[in-house]
């Protein structure tokens, strides 16, 4: 799948993802880096939580989402970068051993009205754990190139 | 510092962090795992893209912006859970070498309607670099207890 332009995009398309498990040990050792708190890091003590039993940190959720994008047939030339999001939310925990995919949907195109060689996409992406239910959904701005005239 | 429970948050209030140091090898390493574009991969590559050297994924800025945050004073009862949020942007580039902290503002304390033991935090959370300049910007919406009555 080749890369594509601002040009390249439609409103209504939609690109789909590889799967991941997330194991225990994973939401671990995120949490120990950068979201040390009980629920993250603990069975028993993520029982006593609003949890009720261990979650993965919701940036853990989007770190792993950006990589089942960056390996999507979702390819932006210049590559996957947001320059800003409407909104994001986890609805439902991230469990230990849940498989996770992505499925992204365009929602809008537009140039830039500064930047001749650029635009934004706009892209909804719904993270699905195995039973088919949104864990996170977010909408992001991308900045995507616009093709090179000659 | 002890916990606050809804009742102890006012708008206005401000909190503030530690500082923490992001190096390159740390962008790498996280970029290698959750994020394997060039831009965050690999000083020569980053050069002839968009963000003209290396720079931090997004992601890792939301990350190291947690692990701050959840050592800071801003300590709700129950921890830091973030319901939804209602805009997240990066308006500059984390560098390696940068030195971060955070700043937090509430703009909005309620009750929530359907759980009477629940309220939400609305938290402007803005991640700055040592030159004060801000990287990342988001507002989140947390839950946060209601103190228990007896």
């Amino acid at each position: 799948m080749s890369v594509r332009y601002l040009e390249d995009f439609e409103i209504g398309q939609t690109f789909g993802s590889g799967r991941l498990v997330v194991e225990a040990k994973a939401i671990k050792q995120f949490a120990a880096e950068f979201d040390p708190q009980p629920f993250h890091l603990d069975e028993q003590a993520a029982r006593e939580t609003v949890f009720r039993g261990l979650a993965a940190s919701g940036w853990h959720t989007t770190a792993l989402t950006m990589r089942l994008l960056v390996e999507s047939d979702f390819r932006p030339a210049g590559g996957i970068v947001g320059a800003s999001f409407d909104e994001l939310r986890w609805p439902k925990p991230v469990r230990p051993g849940d498989e996770l995919r992505v499925e992204s949907e365009v929602l809008e195109v537009k140039a830039s009205k500064s930047k001749p060689e650029l635009g934004f996409v706009k892209v909804r992406v719904t993270t699905l754990n195995q039973a088919g239910e949104a864990v996170q959904i977010y909408i992001g701005n991308l900045m995507v190139p616009r093709r090179v005239r000659a």
